[in-house]
């Protein structure tokens, strides 16, 4: 579903940026690649632990009411029959009998209805030698143990979610929460999605961060829902994104899941001809996962409310957010071009929030002399017990103060011939561009209270 | 290669530790279990995190010679014949033609020489039905696309490190390092054993911690490796496991890869029947694989020496560690039953370094009237912005500092009759058992001067 922005499209600059410093490169690029999977360079894994630590710390470590969880990527095969993706997750596929690729059953090039002798191949042109669609299963199969038979075979999961769920009971009684609390995790998930791309917005390796929330169905769990869905809006506007590229979009009746009680999209606007997509989902799925465990595996998974004496399965209300979409919002977000006042060339910056920024502080010497560059490399070093640093000394200073505007850098310290006489530096604020000259022994502080979330 | 200890076997009572307070579960429990694979409950996602943290702070944040990444699980197949992983990393296997089990081909149970009439069946007890030894890849197998077949066939990584290879002229071009430095990574990686076990110990599913550092193979490379050795080693210490437990254990040349100039393992001692166990390898790779990923892939992976205007290709000095190993060898170094001074009853106790340790602060109100529950939530609530903390005001004040000490919580910081009236909570020291009075606003320096590594 195509949409058209208001923003422009910045996503070729951000894919070449992404690699030129060292963000996002294409996985196994000296093989060519592998398809729709990524690997996170040097910033980009700073820049995507910061963000999953902020979740951390506002979904887990900030809350009484919600414990954490890491389960693992393989599980027990029948868990994806209780929750439907063995039968259900499913896309219908077509091949052509004469050159013998695969498309999608709705890939708008094929040409007539796939059966019938008007289908026309898209690739190779035939006419009549398209298949009728057959489903084909979206979960990566594989096989645990040295027989690869039907027995066993074992899925990578294509959500974090099922794990939190085989999970409730055991996180519950270790922990002793009392219903209404939640479950949270962040993980890896696969889906050997047939149409995958937009960079890293829809990859067959992904990252999710999210959260289950356990309520008694007999309570107002529609409060709850409009609570989490008011609370995930702010912390993503709490990441800086711009709250004018962020709206609800809500399921309606056809989109929703049959179990589903209400579901709402939080959506960014990734401009250009992408628009408004999905970047986190809050969605009420009433007690349909743990109710399809316990009959799938014969185990009960009720709660048990002690002081009323009453057992009953919790409602749940998910909160999960694409890891990698919300990366990649946050470049989108944050890169503009812009004039420099006084300067001839223009500069790109990546606004990004100091707490997400990979690196907090470039330290340079104003010059390569006069002691500045031992100055500076000391400084960076005892900043660095505490911040990621980049000292730099190579070319001019305006250059230098370029490459860490490009990459989210908030602060430049720039050591220079004051410097040495009475230990003050400079430091420039990546937005304003105004500079501050502070001691250099309350440089480290100056960053600490900027950084905080 | 069973080696015995003179530290007890205190796996059974971490199994069930780990169970019931919430740190490791079986995965898919309600299912049965899935072979050798481990959830990370409440605790144990903290703990492992705290890990984690350690390590890349100490590896990337803190240095300014090594860069971090974090690489796809799914690569190009093609890395794996590079790497040898296609034709070498394989266990030999038999088959019982009678009962259709597999066993290693060097499982003690097997009686005589497979393949002959001599050998009997470890399962079905038939004479003459097991096969001649075959050869079984470990690494997991799927499918990427909608066609199985064996263009599509993509694996698993069974180690992180050759994501780090195959970026590495990507890693080094964006970042500008110079050689000698290095690159790290944190990740999943998984091996279809067919004798897995020892709880975590040994699971088809596991995190590595992998640093590469990349030398000139004409300077002093064994003075890096020899750096690199004491370095980890002083790492492990400085977790807080105990110095006797702690091993070099030098591989002979029979255990030796053909391309490895020389490596050593860091074991620890896991007690009992385990005993002293690898938990991380410091190996020299010479340049074995970047060169034969410059083979495989036709693309130069050669490092430019600008000044000396001279293109090599790097010699390796690998630090690997198992992060789940780790993570079993600080429970069962930390773990210990003991008697306390004038208490009929005793303690178990984990004895975590308090930067690792789950929970940072145990609040109790000390009795669960005149305001001081409403003081201590208050506190515990202005705690938890910074820290990890656990609330409780049920059953007897000894009893709730019992159970902080059973899953290592370093502080226990207790609100009584005189904190309404002046400001102050006493804090207990989980190993001295010293309390001391200090002023409630006092509490969250305390802990951060004593968490902090």
């Amino acid at each position: 579903m195509a949409v058209t922005s208001t923003y422009p499209d910045v996503m070729d600059k951000l894919v070449s940026l992404c690699k030129r410093r060292g963000f996002i490169f294409q996985s196994s690029e000296v093989y060519g690649g592998t398809g729709s999977v990524w690997d996170y360079g040097p910033l980009g894994v700073e820049l995507k632990k910061n963000l999953k630590d902020r979740w951390w710390h506002a979904m887990v470590r900030a809350r009484s009411d919600i414990e954490g969880l890491d389960a693992a990527i393989l599980m027990h095969p029948r868990v994806w029959e209780a929750s439907g993706h063995v039968s259900g997750f499913v896309d219908p596929l077509v091949d052509c009998r004469n050159c013998k690729k695969r498309f999608r059953a709705d890939d708008p090039r094929i040409k007539g209805t796939p059966g019938t002798a008007d289908a026309q191949c898209p690739a190779c042109g035939m006419k009549g030698t398209l298949s009728e669609p057959r489903q084909f299963n979206l979960m990566f199969k594989t096989f645990m143990g040295p027989v690869e038979d039907t027995a066993s075979v074992v899925y990578l999961r294509p959500e974090t979610a099922q794990g939190i769920f085989v999970n409730f009971l055991n996180v519950q009684q270790s922990t002793r929460q009392k219903v209404p609390f939640g479950i949270a995790q962040i993980g890896k998930a696969f889906r050997n999605e047939i149409t995958p791309g937009n960079f890293i917005f829809r990859t067959r390796e992904f990252e999710q961060m999210e959260m289950q929330f356990f309520v008694d169905p007999e309570s107002d769990h529609m409060a709850w829902f409009e609570f989490w869905k008011g609370h995930r809006m702010d912390w993503h506007r709490s990441l800086g994104l711009a709250p004018d590229r962020l709206q609800f979009h809500q399921h309606d009746p056809s989109e929703l899941a049959h179990y589903a009680r209400a579901a709402f999209d939080i959506q960014f606007d990734f401009g250009g001809g992408l628009g408004f997509q999905e970047i986190e989902g809050v969605h009420h799925r009433s007690d349909f996962d743990l109710s399809r465990h316990q009959e799938f595996s014969g185990k009960r998974l009720e709660y048990f409310d002690q002081p009323a004496n009453r057992r009953y399965i919790p409602f749940v209300i998910e909160t999960s957010v694409g890891a990698d979409r919300t990366f990649l919002a946050l470049l989108v977000n944050g890169y503009r071009e812009e004039t420099v006042p006084g300067e001839e060339e223009g500069r790109a910056v990546l606004g990004l929030h100091p707490s997400l920024a990979p690196i907090k502080a470039g330290v340079f010497p104003l010059v390569k002399k006069d002691g500045m560059p031992e100055f500076a490399e000391r400084l960076a070093n005892e900043l660095r017990a505490s911040f990621t640093v980049f000292y730099d000394e190579s070319g001019a200073i305006g250059r230098r103060y370029r490459r860490q505007d490009e990459i989210g850098t908030p602060f430049c310290v720039t050591v220079d011939g004051q410097s040495t006489a009475d230990n003050t530096v400079t430091v420039r604020d990546r937005d304003t561009l105004l500079q501050e000259r502070i001691p250099a022994s309350a440089v480290a502080n100056f960053i600490r209270e900027r950084v905080h979330p």
